[in-house]
């Protein structure tokens, strides 16, 4: 455990060395494993290893495929890139469930994005609000060299506002300004566009003592939202008319629940990023942008609540997702991972706004199988079963042993110890 | 494009035949980019293909390390796995620059975790209460067999607590458990407990008209909390006592903003996620949990905020962060995946707690990195570097077309379509 002075200068070997040295008392074994996970394109590799820096191996997620979901009438089979067990099974699950009842309907509410040039300013708000408006046009004039070709594929700057924030921080005032991406995710082209917008108001109030902050997007993206609904008679919900009320009944109860509580709203919602990320990750989108702006939107009347709501009324079971999505179908990841191409592919090569709408699916399916599960078998039945075969897996189980532990923990509870102390069991 | 029955039960070769024929055209190049990602050895593939289901191949994320980080006095190397550029970099830097004025500091807060039962009651709360208070011991013996280990380790379940709920929603109440999963992240423990606890609520009750709707962990743990900070007297913040007052006036400027605008809070802390949850992966956490959690406090006053913070006190400046991290160093994937394994080693195979301390610093560092960016040189200056050379190695560039390339975009935006502008003027 030491300093290192230009680690990243290091190659790759060395840099394994290095830590296989002074971290792993230069066990060989760690070395081997962080190198079979190297792939054996040497290109390829380095593709990826150039994604990021300092990179030593490659960290897997497992990649997979919910195939089933009707949306908007059209058959997708979704890519998922996710570790936790159970998500995919559910997906497809919740997604065969629905695909005869009609499937997911979708409507993209917005696609505005946002970003805002931070700065404090010691003249007067009139002052300022005056030389603003005057030279309003300038910001969109500087801008445009970075704009040009955002606006040829119908996108750009769609709004510029001055507000004054002086009544919560001193001499705090914003250019919150607003933007249509199209395809791309957006961030490179606002962020150049706010910092150019930055220097053009430097440049319009140099005698107004305007000190700029910071110019960057905001994933908060209330406006950037999408929209997707399954409804049903109630009587389709289940085979025998009685189940299919209860059902009905235990489900709004359990979205009700989530809705008032926020304890039990953030697990409900994380069940909902389950599938969203798994998408996002898929499609080479930035999880951590959509899952801040998800949450923060879930937070958005001052109370922490459900991102999913049902209604059941003459007969009618609907239930429905509204959350803000912002994700790109071209640059950043999605031309250079070669699996990312693919994965857009087996999409469709979809449009922002389809890939938004896929993504709210893919949030709504998993929520009704997180729901159904718990207000049915509870959640431990179906998620035991893949944790007792990782364990299995884990301990190298025989066919003969997986068949005995399999039957065994149907009727015992299938904790880590417990199973390990039936493996250690059978075997003594 | 088209529906199918049994997908689950088809090989992996099977599963990726039907999605290139129906979904690709029958694209061969689509199959060996999946193919290319499999790992040479079978049974190191096949135990990732079994982490979830419906898997076809392995997603990358680069798995990178950070050095250098002081923590409590002891120096770590972090290893990180983000498919983001410039958050390793961004890491090592800000480990770097604190690693000379003391390193970070960090203390544990707290460590409980949650969980609810969530169920109706048709009596009268009084009645129901004296039941639960009569037999509240029922609960902790039912759940005997279930906790005899995690008690062997130090932890179990902490407290129950009925809860009345009917003024948010009719004939609502709830059992709020707290438990202590020592070094366990404590999700199966925990709904094994709650689903116990449902069935011993039903018995107890029997005549009270309860109906159990759902037994769940909670993600939302603003009691597993975990504090790092870093501080230094102002004048160590740059070489020039000016430069140091400035950038410490800036800097706590950027943070009181985040502090009060959600719109910027929420990239704010995205930029913390990025550096919490690259860890979280590496260590083979559950991020989509953490993220949840994290965001949810984020919004626990009634406003989404910063989750750092900036004190300049006496020429001292200090910057913290206060995150809440339920995450295990034992079960789930941490003894399953081979690169998580070596992860864990390279942090010295902490405790739950001594991670929890890790992924705070991680968070902690990451902010001061992008905080330092945004207020100093801009974000896009670093980022489009990385981006630059992306877009770059997308084109096949050779050294001296990359030259050349990095030249021009010192004095020129580096968006997208500009590189891909410049590449086809250079080349033709």
């Amino acid at each position: 455990m030491t300093k290192i002075s230009g680690f990243s200068k290091l190659t790759k070997a060395e840099k394994i060395d290095w830590v296989c040295k002074h971290y792993l008392q230069g066990q060989d074994e760690a070395k081997s494993v962080v190198e079979q996970y190297w792939n054996s394109n040497e290109k390829l590799q380095k593709l990826h290893d150039e994604f990021a820096e300092n990179t030593i191996s490659n960290y897997y997620l497992p990649f997979g495929l919910a195939p089933n979901f009707i949306i908007d009438d059209k058959v997708y089979c979704i890519p998922m890139a996710i570790e936790e067990s159970s998500v995919v099974a559910a997906a497809s699950k919740a997604a065969k469930f629905w695909g005869n009842k009609g499937g997911f309907k979708t409507q993209v509410i917005g696609t505005t994005k946002v970003g805002q040039v931070h700065f404090s300013c010691q003249s007067e708000y009139h002052q300022l609000k005056e030389v603003f408006e005057k030279h309003k046009s300038q910001f969109f004039e500087d801008a445009n060299e970075i704009t040009k070709n955002m606006e040829r594929r119908g996108g750009g700057i769609k709004n510029i506002e001055l507000v004054n924030k002086t009544d919560q921080l001193e001499h705090y005032y914003q250019l919150h300004c607003t933007f249509e991406t199209v395809d791309a995710m957006g961030a490179n082209f606002i962020n150049s566009c706010l910092e150019q917008f930055g220097k053009t108001l430097e440049k319009i109030a140099h005698d107004l003592n305007v000190e700029v902050i910071m110019c960057i997007l905001s994933n908060y993206v209330p406006e950037c939202l999408v929209r997707a609904e399954v409804s049903c008679p109630i009587q389709d919900l289940a085979a025998k008319a009685e189940d299919a009320k209860n059902f009905a009944r235990r489900f709004k109860q359990a979205v009700d629940i989530a809705n008032i509580e926020p304890y039990r709203a953030v697990t409900h919602n994380k069940g909902i990023m389950n599938g969203i990320d798994a998408v996002v990750l898929a499609t080479g989108n930035d999880f951590r942008a959509v899952e801040a702006g998800v949450h923060a939107y879930a937070a958005k009347d001052g109370q922490y609540k459900s991102l999913t709501h049902v209604d059941i009324e003459n007969n009618l079971f609907k239930f429905w997702i509204e959350v803000p999505i912002a994700v790109g179908t071209v640059g950043g990841l999605t031309s250079l991972h070669p699996l990312v191409k693919v994965a857009l592919s087996i999409l469709g090569n979809p449009s922002a706004e389809q890939l938004m709408r896929i993504i709210a699916v893919a949030g709504l399916a998993q929520n009704f199988g997180a729901v159904n599960s718990l207000v049915t078998d509870g959640i431990q039945k179906g998620h035991m079963k893949m944790h007792l075969l990782n364990i299995l897996n884990q301990f190298e189980a025989t066919n003969n042993e997986k068949a005995q532990a399999i039957e065994y923990f149907k009727t015992h509870s299938a904790t880590h110890n417990a199973v390990v102390d039936f493996i250690n069991r059978i075997r003594s």
